[in-house]
């Protein structure tokens, strides 16, 4: 079959255009849900193309209701850490030691994403994903670490809760990572059923609740040992139990027991009159540990290697599930990472072909391997590099499973639908992006240009302009090449600003600590 | 389609083993060719396993002549300067603003090598190529500029002649970048019918017959001036003739002129008795111009996204002509680069996720993309990294063309036979892998670990031990954990010099100037 790989278009005149409108527009004048001031300006200009792909996409969806009875089932599966490239798709796979030809076969059966961008570290990619907002909205923006009273905040609308009110099945399995307190965990947040770690890797076992472990013997001084919570066990509703401690053993068969739920669920809910969501919140990579059936078994000889296949091969199975189950075409199926690689842990970490990795708004950081998959809707063999944000698949799984009504309208929502872009093959409808490091904004991308927001250089403030195209590691800088774009980059931060003037961030919100 | 990466096997354990035969092992007991001396190593260790490759193989390609009535007709294409990562299917294309659909759908209807290794620059990958042996042993180990007269040996046997001898109609077009005199000419060298120019870019452009040109204008100073050779047109016997000069105007239709040339040949010899062999040496990449109907046609903005685009496209069109033709089913084509990307030219150039670029022998100068294609033949839907060196293809086309007797046998041929491995999915041959820097040797591979030979380092010489599976950057040197490795990789090297000492390397050729 063909390999489509869709044309971008020149976005630096419609990014011309984009500044110039923005001057006579005002901000929040569209009804329902309130999305990010530069969207309104992509809105009207694409006006009359937006309302024909709407159309096409409604009776595509339609018509899918009337054949399959149901809504379509949406399955998130998010990675920890997997950097651009290190698909074998993407260049990497076997020539990194850790073969991955499920994830490869997914891309080729489906929609290669080479244009997808998590927001830089776990937490943060996890809060724009559950909420469609860019971490600074919700005053979530860095990692959690053990003992931190940041959570999700109660009063954050997740997609769990979105689509629950739509009629869905829910289930979370595997890294949450998005609070202590039960009131920030899944099923406080929308899940109805979960099995989840608060934490990724098995480096925060320093201590846990009535076992010591770490690298299986006690030098952890005293004065910094922690309890830390290990597997919980929840249902909405209920009250988690702890059915695991976190310790390197336990840690080895997290991403199985993660897995074999998902299934479990996919098959409880194969006939039911429920459609169904599924999060599957992958464990790899951790670093530390093999399932003892992959120990050993990459030819890159490292715990990454070993967790890679096994992620690999738990996919391949999920996707032969729902294929067995008959169920393939009606369920949309997407596959990212959550950052690039955590460098900090070499030789144990994934690597980018990007510069930076895991906490940097540079490329390495923020672009990653994303696949979306669904037989008989989204076209195989495509390849794309259009920019899509983790931000989207909230507004857009919203949009999937009927239920735009239940995403919020009192605050901005940064996630762009997306669905006539993935299942269509209509242009993505993402031309800015805001990439926010921690509480500041790092860097603003628009179309091939970005500029990244920098502290003071000498009375140039956010000089450094990449041509991402020309200069896919950043290391050029074209402040003087790109001295034309210096106030309509300005404008679209501006209008960025004035909207959150309205709709003020949210103050962090400190969870119970358990 | 299911995709196939093909799991690499641990080389580490079979390289100690290689290790301990070698001190067996003595030279050049092999009957026919004769190869490096670590090669018969792999032999011995594998005498059982590649005997049953060979029958099978060879009751394939029997079978294959019997259904065709011909030997299979065989096409090399070379690239100029692109990078490994550039590919759409390398995660490269649309994410560079240059889509490359038409060679995505070729790796995806074939055998996308991504353990490829080509010379470290030009003319050394060209030699490498045409005579199957490192450029060292031919004395031509650096690129050629205008006025050298260095050039290929009359006395080198090229894959051209040893075709030419076996029965096949062949024809070369495109950049010969092998010396300025014409017994150095493809015409000369086993090619029938043959356009080409003397080197890449119009940067040569200086001063040609007849014209001035540069830039549009003349700001060479009179004593850099120097003539130039443009378009050069002949056939086997004849003299070649300038049909055109090397000028920016030129140059714009010059990758045009050669694919059409290829094509017509294609088609003369469609139903000719003779198989076909064509080498076409593409102009992509030379920079400095777009043909008139891919000018800014590249999102990327730059005549190498323009070249890019433009090259991918004949490439399809060359693959469809095949098709069309009926004769796809006999026909080997391989599409390879002769180096990394030349980041001088910078943002003219090409880019790679490796360090480094043209003219090291750091993965990004060597590492390059590739991808074989036989539909029928080679299963579609492969991705594989084993390695395999641009010297293979030099052996394999004459076993493929059933000319393993014309290859010389009165010195060494580095290219390893590897029919098996691409036509019936079975492991490279390749376990070892010497890179040249010019006349030195730079670094030596085997399996998934490379060592530099760099100068000496306060007493530790070549200390510098990567593991390009854990670090395809080549950025954390291992040597204290490749102790073990030491003398192992001394025994190789020593292996290598005595089959020198045995076979030694020919002087420089000093070529007649036109």
């Amino acid at each position: 079959m063909a390999i489509t790989e869709r044309a971008s278009t020149s976005l630096s005149l419609n990014f011309k255009r984009i500044a110039l409108i923005s001057l006579l527009f005002v901000v929040g004048t569209a009804s329902g849900a309130q999305f990010d001031a530069p969207y309104y300006v992509l809105e009207k200009k694409h006006a009359e193309t937006w309302e024909q792909e709407n159309k096409t996409i409604n009776n595509k969806l339609a018509s899918l209701e009337k054949k399959h009875g149901k809504k379509p089932n949406i399955i998130f599966i998010l990675t920890d850490d997997i950097g651009y490239g290190e698909l074998g798709s993407q260049g990497g796979g076997a020539v990194r030691g850790a073969p991955t030809p499920r994830l490869d076969q997914m891309a080729n059966e489906g929609l290669l994403l080479n244009g997808f961008y998590s927001e830089p570290s776990c937490t943060p990619t996890r809060v724009a994903l559950m909420t469609g907002r860019h971490p600074v909205r919700t005053g979530l923006t860095d990692v959690i670490f053990p003992g931190n009273p940041a959570g999700l905040a109660p009063e954050e609308v997740t997609i769990a809760e979105v689509l629950s009110e739509a009629g869905y099945a829910t289930a979370m399995y595997g890294k949450w990572h998005l609070g202590e307190g039960e009131e920030t965990w899944p099923h406080s947040q929308g899940f109805d059923e979960t099995l989840f770690g608060l934490y990724n890797a098995a480096v925060w076992a320093w201590e846990t609740p009535g076992e010591t472990v770490m690298w299986k013997d006690d030098h952890t001084p005293e004065m910094f040992n922690r309890s830390v919570l290990g597997t919980l066990d929840a249902r909405k509703g209920g009250k988690a139990k702890e059915v695991a401690p976190l310790n390197l053993e336990t840690y080895k068969y997290f991403e199985e027991e993660t897995y074999k739920r998902s299934v479990d669920f996919i098959k409880r809910n194969t006939n039911g009159e429920k459609p169904f969501f599924l999060y599957w919140a992958s464990n790899a990579v951790s670093y530390f540990t093999s399932h003892p059936d992959w120990e050993g078994k990459s030819p890159q000889g490292t715990h990454f290697g070993d967790q890679m296949m096994e992620h690999d091969h738990y996919v391949g199975k999920i996707l032969d599930t729902l294929q067995e189950l008959g169920i393939a075409e009606n369920t949309l199926v997407v596959w990212m990472s959550d950052n690039g690689p955590m460098y900090d842990m070499f030789p144990e970490s994934s690597y980018t072909a990007f510069r930076g990795g895991k906490s940097d708004v540079l490329e390495g950081g923020v672009h990653v391997p994303a696949i979306a998959w669904w037989p008989g809707v989204i076209q195989p063999n495509q390849i794309d590099a259009e920019t899509i944000h983790v931000v989207d698949f909230f507004t857009t799984a919203a949009k999937i499973g009927g239920a735009m009504d239940g995403i919020p309208t009192d605050r901005i929502v940064d996630g762009i639908e997306q669905s006539s872009y993935l299942l269509a093959g209509t242009p993505s409808r993402r031309e800015y992006m805001f990439h926010y490091s921690g509480p500041k904004l790092g860097a603003v991308r628009v179309g091939q240009f970005k500029r990244h927001m920098a502290g003071g250089h000498g009375g140039l403030p956010g000089k450094a302009f990449f041509d991402v195209y020309k200069d896919p590691r950043e290391e050029h800088g074209v402040m003087v090449q790109m001295l034309w774009a210096w106030v309509p980059f300005d404008d679209i931060v501006s209008m960025h600003n004035k909207a959150i003037e309205e709709y003020p961030h949210r103050k962090p919100y400190q969870s119970k600590m358990h």
